[in-house]
């Protein structure tokens, strides 16, 4: 109830600060028998951890999972897997600033306001440190999806727009993903992104960037009526994502500019439909057909540009946030936002053996 | 689990089909003492009802909300409060054609796919009837915020845009908003509204709309970290509604094109923000400023106009849904999204009053 | 969270007052397709109903029971299930007497300390009247058993003691439950039971009960690790009931006074157990033998005995319980056992079935 | 969901196994600015701990318990608490024979029924090992009954009875509990205490165990009706001990051979109470008397005296249960059973705050 969980049946609690020992989650929920080793988590991991090209912060963690318990001789036992991740760089200096003032854009105020006291630790508990928890949790959900529906589902997200650049979609190939520092589906946009990134880093600001995410292979049937449609999950659990304010599924803002005959999803047989406005749920259950969203990552908010704001005596103050950032978080967003859809999913799974089969 | 829910600790169970006997919603956690009649929930609902103008579908419900339980001489008792509204005009005709066809847009596949069963009657369950409840329970939460935290909570919502049509953002007027059919804050938007929507009408088409949320007066500290955030519970509960699908926080899906700087929300003395581009929350968290949604519902699915599908057997067939339908369900998603919103804030109000005062 | 609503995956939400025009539940998470009609639940119904005997209260109700959604052409669809039953037989002179003074035993005084008000028709929402919910559940519960396990699913609950006066378990034949009015396996007992009850009820006073129950066909594997073992979950469920203040699973409080070597059910080729101390769960989860357990009622405390009390002001006064009561709760306890158990092995099955299956 | 968690608004999430590399919980809904430090935690798990008398099991652990998160400067900062203890004394020659045979009285047999795979390293997660973790979790329930309440809170739990000895009640003094082996609060009980546990243990035998709980300070109001009644939550809390499955609250399985007006607990002016059979508790909601139960540990299941049982290939064969092992398990029940009292109390309490203060 206090937030720090996520899930019903697949479900995981994490808990952790920035530059507090150490972070981690406690999964939840999983099957038995499945095989799970660290590599099957490491491997996500590596692609969200920090440090690894001059776009993202250089804070260096080699974020090495280790599994204490609810796996097995290799597989899993049905009890809870504990993972723990310990913290290796923390620097005090990260806070000498920040202890005294709010950073806008940032959760300071907020948490001060909300309990009286606050990590000030750069963000503490607050901070995107914790996002690797949930792509760790993220890794067992497909291990989950894989081995109950099958290889054939494929969670995956790329960056379609950084500030004001787009990629091309006609380029769009999934293979060019991981080739790029960006996680750009279009081989072209690397140099446009490139170039428009260091401008922004050496004017001490920072951009935004939208993100897509495709999950294929999902069988019709998942989802729930009402409040917890498959629609409405996927938009608190990547809403949920630190930075990210906005979600739509399949052509959605879009949509409010289509007539109905536009925008409706003819169906033939065989189950096959002639389009996806609808990105793949209808009446909050999916339909079969890939599973689209896209969410928006608001600018970094740690600029080098100073701003106004007050300390914590309320009295106006000016911040530069030195510290290391990314200059634009959303691009370690993506496998952040395919490990969230991968948790909804492996849910809603659990969810619907449960009633339905 | 099975979705018919919403909320932790203000929460209510929703039941009830399109044109079962009855729908209704039991609403529970509620605290005690707090004046509650008929007719506080009843004037929500008259904004709700169809049949009031030929904008909206022509089903005559009186929506009459009857209290079954938990209220004692005028006040909540802090024990279940059971709603219930008979469903008056149910005809069998509205379902000939549908029974034996799956509506492209609806939920009649998925359902199908998901149960093995459905109620064939006009959408049965997920049928936008429901929504009904939520804006009964929606009366209740104000309810609970007004007794609470005091009078000055106030969540209003607007349709700001109709297919292509937008409004004036300068003519903007509140008081407007329940003096026209589209519940419009521009007052000077009235007639093209009207205009475009009866030619979509007459070509047997249908529109979406973007309606925007404003709750002001809600306090800093709602809210969790982390999964349960402020805008990803607000995400949750909009993308729920029937014929959404998308959602942003504040100015989100155009924050992806600003920089760092501009983005920020500087902090004045006072607690003063000097822009809210984060539409009220940080980290999750309320800061006390208004908060800010915009949600774009789809195009009415229900069109004059033929489109492909498949029968129950998977066999290729057309369907025209004739029925009783609103031309642009976004119109009459007003009222339900601000009570969604107000649902949220009741339940992120006695979850802040658990762990925090 | 506030406590009116049982179970997890398997749950109902329960309201309702005694003297308010209904009661009910909306009974969620029901696996679709299972044939289900009125006639299924209120066969239960029938045998918790008052006034059938002159040792259970006078009250007349009919307590007839309809379904107002979820039930499709006669099979569960999924969707969440309403039953009401109205009250009838409600005189407001039941509670003119103890509208201004708390009943000891009961829980007048305890709601008045939590909520400051109170519903004072004779128990409100804490009357036994809510116990028609729950077998109104239990009997959804039964069926959900019966169609994914099968029919050989048999849950049966008798009354071993009341007061001092015990069954002779030598004479132990279920097919007698049913045919006397104390719901007693020991036909040889009746005669006894009558006269004791007769001599109680003479005196104004009340006596208490102990029921056993017994769960046989259920499989080996469900129940859950640690906090939700099967135990505990039927301790919660059982103990929930009210007047109920002990429950003991198998030989349990005897098992104190047991050696470890008398105390281990061996266990033979075939998951043949040699005896059933463990109550049929081991580890919380179940062996596949039969669930015993046994529930102790205290005596009812409303009695035409003056007590001693205080009235609403704090001032002492003494009060008589007229009304129309039964003189031994537990009696008509029987079928609500039965109930709380099949709701509990309703949800760890589903349970199981997410997790295992 | 999948039964290793407690609680709704205090609630934690345990994790671990008998032999792995560590066990842990993490504490989530804990309010903040409350003191806490390891040492706060430690006392109590210095009570639980085992091998400090021959009367209970000679594994070493010490126990340590390390705060990794939740607890900035000192105090809590309303963020999750993650607390672990690394297990030193694993010896795997203590799981030789019990790879391959399941022990009656054990979770052998139904962990393999459910799961299809098993920790056979001496329980895995279903050792008494896992109750460490509630103990940990205890002291900080504690905690907050304490910050929030007063100090005049106290959870206190003795040991009435080993197998079929019982102490004498006149002689009761709370402060003999923490001076002797047996957690006896007799002192003249200690030596017949001694020689029959002893004479168990020459025997390869074991023993149960009886222990009475008081809760002392609880102001009245805490607790929620019909489902969640305070004792019911009791009840599960109590009966998921391992080894424990018998749990009555005040004077009840007695009471059933009570007449009402004897088991009445009349009220006087200033609200109190001239009796307490109720043990607390009414309608489910606390009284302010203090809160009483008993709880029934069956004797431990490890002995050394050989049994029948069947191995993982379902034949027929003996097991004696050499390892290390209590010869009666209730003893060191003691402070399990005084911190899910505290849990309990903790996680009602926040429930009583966010619904009626």
């Amino acid at each position: 109830m206090s937030g720090n969980r996520f899930g019903t049946l697949f479900q995981y609690q994490s808990w952790g600060e920035s530059h507090g020992p150490a972070i981690g989650c406690v999964v939840d929920g999983v099957p038995p028998l499945i095989s799970l080793t660290e590599k099957d988590i490491q491997k996500y991991l590596d692609q969200r951890k920090p440090g690894q090209n001059r776009y993202t912060t250089q804070r260096r963690e080699a974020d090495r999972v280790q599994i204490l318990s609810g796996v097995f001789e290799g597989k899993t036992t049905g009890t809870p897997i504990s993972l723990i991740i310990f913290n290796e760089d923390v620097k005090s200096k990260d806070y000498a600033d920040i202890k005294n003032k709010f950073r806008p854009g940032h959760a300071d105020f907020t948490y001060m306001e909300k309990y009286g006291i606050r990590d000030y630790r750069v963000g503490g508990r607050s901070s995107a440190r914790e996002t690797a928890c949930r792509v760790a949790a993220g890794a067992i959900a497909r291990k989950i999806l894989e081995h109950e529906i099958g290889k054939k589902v494929n969670i995956r997200a790329a960056v379609v727009q950084i500030g004001k650049k787009e990629i091309n979609r006609k380029n769009w190939d999934w293979k060019q993903v991981s080739k790029n520092p960006f996680f750009s589906p279009d081989a072209k946009s690397v140099d446009a992104f490139g170039t428009y990134l260091d401008s922004v880093r050496k004017k001490g600001s920072s951009a935004g960037a939208l993100i897509e995410v495709h999950a294929s292979g999902i069988p019709a049937g998942l989802g729930a009526p009402v409040y917890d449609k498959l629609d409405a999950d996927l938009a608190k659990a990547l809403m949920s994502i630190n930075a990210v304010k906005a979600v739509e599924l399949g052509a959605e803002f879009a949509a409010v500019e289509l007539a109905g005959e536009q925008n409706a999803d003819e169906i033939r047989s065989g189950k096959k439909f002639l389009s996806n406005n609808a990105g793949g749920i209808l009446g909050g259950i999916s339909t079969g057909q890939d599973i689209v969203a896209r969410v928006a990552f608001k600018p970094t908010s740690s600029i080098l540009t100073p701003v106004r704001t007050i300390d914590t005596k309320g009295k106006n103050t000016e911040i530069v946030t030195k510290g290391r950032h990314d200059p634009c978080v959303g691009i370690r967003g993506t496998p952040i936002v395919e490990a969230m859809v991968a948790c909804v999913l492996a849910d809603h799974w659990l969810r619907h053996k449960a009633q339905c089969r």
